[in-house]
């Protein structure tokens, strides 16, 4: 088969096959491809290139990374696999569950096969797709994933590329579908060789976790093509339908055309091609709806954004937290602002990044909004990885999953919180650097040395056991605590997909009205009310101002039965949540 | 009356009076700004400010700094200046024709005044707009003006604040609107104390001639603030008409709302309160529409930009020039495709670049476009500054200006170039810091030592001489070769401002028709045809595919008088240009 690596700053390169290191001579064309056709080069070959004369280095769109980052790459055959999907497509957004998890500590076995025994769970919970952390090979066994560095092959340890797709069949043959996290603003610190074979780096810009990605300088046609590539070959080839895009406010182009609409642009004509809906979610800290707006209106044609702002509103009511960036956060207005409008900072000056930021996004609807009261960075980038359950009680575990499920958003929830898991989700890595090793222990010491904690309660990133403390224990289920609040989550994604004034996405039919003082929080979407008192003492939501409440009321889900409907108005419990809907 | 400055990184400030030193404590509010009420503080006080203790530095709005950019600065009033142009409107940007000087360099006095008495000549040379290199306050005497520091400061060597009031005042006498070059990207490398008042700049993002401001850092908001304020203190109390913003390609900014959207903005609703068109002009290397487009679609709002792709093309095809960035150019297709869509590259490969750059500007105007055939940098980036009639002859400066004049674009014109001026516009500086001066010296003649040019033929930028060499010499207008293409020059504007098939700037009633081999193009708006003859043989535009030359023809303008029409078309005589009309 043909072979063809992108290698514009090499002189020779040569194909080196592993493990003997037979070397075939490779000729360079005028756009610095370097090609050759050979009869080893066939699935299941295990190879490298040689550049002037070089030590092997993988492929930088290795298909398999069997020995890790650093050894050869394995080609595979893309119709070796029978799936069984042909008649999946996906929910659309508007209503959507998504339920972000990572392989590695989801289930004991820590691989793709031990997240199918699982599916039946899921979809009996209620969820319409599955997330999941990174899987393009990272370097040694554990990790989040953010670290990547081989970003065509799925990681090693989690089963490689075959057990990926048999996870993402078994997935669709449930109606789930599959979102990739997919990193292309930066690259692992260990096993980043593909600055050897080209441009695909620049220092005009920069990243906190590495050198930017060149979108926009020499050579950036190859580095867009290579992104854009990853793309399609998850879609095409592993059947996914969204990728989740991280951090794309650490994408970096100056370009007319910004990588995010030409791949949005790309995915939207692969979705015709492949007559199944694609969908492109970013991570975003800019609060620019920009990225959701249409191409044709000047945007950059994504499906969704991440909203940040919901949670740490959310959390900030609900824990008192008002460190770093909650300093922003804190009042119920806030997050009346994240449920009404997707931000709630719109162009308001933020305190913690002292100056301005976001923009009103008007003409959005729910579903371009991804929001959650807990994921895998609220959970892990705290100092001991405590969940919110840790912090709260379970009524106001309730009030944050209502308000997550009832929203007119995209709602995703983090693996465990739906049974209230006891595991933490720690920061682990696995590299076998002792210097980086050492980098990141003492780094993630220094981090949280700043907000007064004991470096020696940190968890040592590098630990076994820090992995091992991460993996959700199942058994907690058969617990009664556990089983009352998956209940009341499986309630709540029933109410969802069941309501009728729940299924509409448009922002113009919810109403947030609150109390500040009294604690109390209405959200009202048609018939349907969410009432939710944050404080520890009762409240009573009056049926004026709410104009939903004035008429018969039906209770369709509570957290704590001794409320009450008076001709005043509704009685909440401390810390307690209500779902009602006018009689009928 | 009341002083205030932004300076949230002291702990104290004080107002200093000069020359005597008195020292006035200033007041902190909650967002960083000093303030005091002083008696001494009226029009006419030369004052600074102390920070901490520290020496005086100018306020970093100076409105005048008579004494340089490194010593105190004058208060003005704003109200001393009997303006007489209520009723001026500036021409609108469909068919206008700008005229690019440099205050120190266009007359004998180099100064505000010294532009005066040759307004008349502007006038009557057709021109709509005078355009100023920049005129805050840059180190020295003598500069281009795009090291300024005190960006509130007319020049003090150019007459200060009152003499360009009366400058631009002049100019509306005659019709003439004014258009400042102001930079927004960075700030000269000598008398730039604005770091230490406040988080102007950032090391997020670098240029190539310094820091990059702090577009959506800490502190922002007041850094943009103080952009903004710029643009609006240059309208307001200058009575200005348009602002060239240099370089926006150095802007960086990922705010949701981009620095140059608010601009446009704020200066749009400037101009609803001034009851004037004002307008706003980007350079930009980026050749992205969305500068230009409207804010509604997308875009950022400016009124138009420049487009070097029309120079290069231009300039390649006439004089072969094929190094640096020339070597994107050459063909009479790459000029064909700038004429017609006022970008050439739109997305294609750029070989000096090294990437694919562009958009197509489809649904902009012609008004959205800036073209020439010189301006300053394309003369004084050249090794000695010299100009297109140097290398060229009669006739092909009579093609470059015709193409430029007739195109459906604003054209705009640098000093001198009308008459064929033989002075050069050489690169002069003034720097006091001999290391600086040094620098700029040595930097000067390493850039061009990269192109092969001998070290000591490089014109010393610090030089007086190299300044005095770069002024226009008036006397040139009273010889027969000058006063010729004067002619030409004034012949074509009258052509743009009568012809009825000149006046639209749809790009759609525009076509180009070219044949490389033979050297010709024909540039095609309505009844009207310019032919070229870019080769130094006789070439025929032959009747088709020229529809508009299936009539009779009337000439309406020759370079040279050998033209003939015929049966089957046009005979160019060589290195020509010839204006023709459907005969009526």
């Amino acid at each position: 088969m043909k072979c063809r690596v992108w290698a514009p700053r090499a002189e020779r390169a040569e194909l080196v096959f592993s493990p003997d290191g037979e070397r075939i001579p490779m000729h360079k064309n005028a756009r610095g491809h370097f090609e050759v056709d050979h009869e080893r080069f066939v699935p299941g070959a295990r190879y490298g290139f040689s550049l002037d004369g070089g030590p092997l280095r993988p492929d930088p769109r290795s298909h398999f990374q069997p020995e890790g980052v650093h050894g050869p790459s394995e080609l595979t055959a893309f119709d070796a696999f029978t799936w069984t999907d042909s008649g999946f497509r996906q929910a659309p957004l508007a209503g959507a569950v998504v339920y972000e998890l990572h392989v590695g500590t989801f289930s004991p076995e820590g691989s793709f096969d031990g997240v199918i025994p699982k599916l039946d769970y899921l979809r009996d919970l209620g969820v319409t797709h599955v997330e999941l952390l990174p899987v393009a090979a990272f370097p040694g066994e554990r990790g989040w994933g953010y670290d990547g560095v081989a970003l065509f092959a799925p990681h090693a340890a989690y089963g490689g590329p075959t057990a990926l797709r048999r996870l993402v069949d078994a997935c669709h043959a449930r109606g789930l579908g599959v979102i990739l996290d997919v990193v292309y603003n930066h690259l692992g610190p260990s096993g980043n060789y593909l600055g050897q074979f080209g441009p695909y780096f620049t220092d005009r810009y920069g990243t906190p976790w590495g050198e930017a990605v060149n979108y926009d300088g020499a050579g950036s046609d190859e580095v867009r093509r290579f992104v854009c590539d990853n793309a399609e070959y998850w879609f095409r080839h592993f059947h996914v339908d969204g990728l989740r895009l991280d951090a794309v406010h650490a994408i970096f182009d100056q370009s007319a055309l910004h990588i995010l609409e030409q791949l949005s642009s790309e995915v939207d004509d692969l979705s015709l091609e492949l007559e199944r809906p694609l969908i492109l979610i970013a991570e975003s800290h800019l609060n620019d709806p920009r990225f959701v707006r249409p191409r044709s209106q000047g945007g950059l044609g994504l499906a969704s954004q991440w909203s940040d702002d919901f949670h740490h509103a959310l959390r900030s009511v609900l824990t008192g937290d008002r460190d770093a960036y909650y300093s922003d956060f804190g009042e119920i207005a806030h997050l009346a602002e994240a449920l009404q409008h997707g931000f709630a900072y719109r162009g308001q000056y933020s305190q913690h990044r002292q100056h301005s930021y976001g923009r009103s996004p008007s003409g959005l609807a729910g579903r371009h909004f991804h929001v959650f009261c807990q994921n895998h960075d609220q959970i892990g980038n705290r100092a001991i990885g405590d969940r919110l359950g840790h912090r709260v009680n379970p009524g106001q575990q309730r009030i944050a999953a209502a308000l997550t499920l009832l929203s007119p958003y995209v709602s995703m929830l983090f693996m465990g919180e739906e049974w209230g898991s006891k595991s933490p989700f720690l920061y682990f890595t696995d590299h076998s650097e002792p210097e980086l090793a050492e980098a990141v222990r003492q780094g993630r010491r220094r981090e949280f040395a700043a907000f007064g904690w004991d470096p020696e309660r940190i968890p040592d990133p590098q630990a076994q056991s820090t992995f091992a403390a991460s993996k959700l224990v199942w058994d907690e289920l058969s617990e009664p605590e556990h089983q009352s609040l998956l209940s009341f989550y499986r309630a709540l994604i029933q109410l969802r997909a069941r309501e009728p004034s729940l299924a509409s996405d448009a922002l113009e039919l919810t109403r947030v009205e609150y109390d500040e003082a009294e604690r109390w929080l209405a959200l009202l979407r048609g018939e349907v009310a969410v009432l939710v008192n944050f404080g520890s003492e009762s409240c009573l939501v009056p049926r004026k101002p709410t104009a939903l409440l004035d008429t018969s009321l039906k209770l369709l889900l509570v957290s704590d039965d001794r409320v009450q409907v008076t001709p005043d108005g509704v009685a909440l419990p401390p810390h307690s949540v209500t779902v009602l809907a006018k009689g009928r």
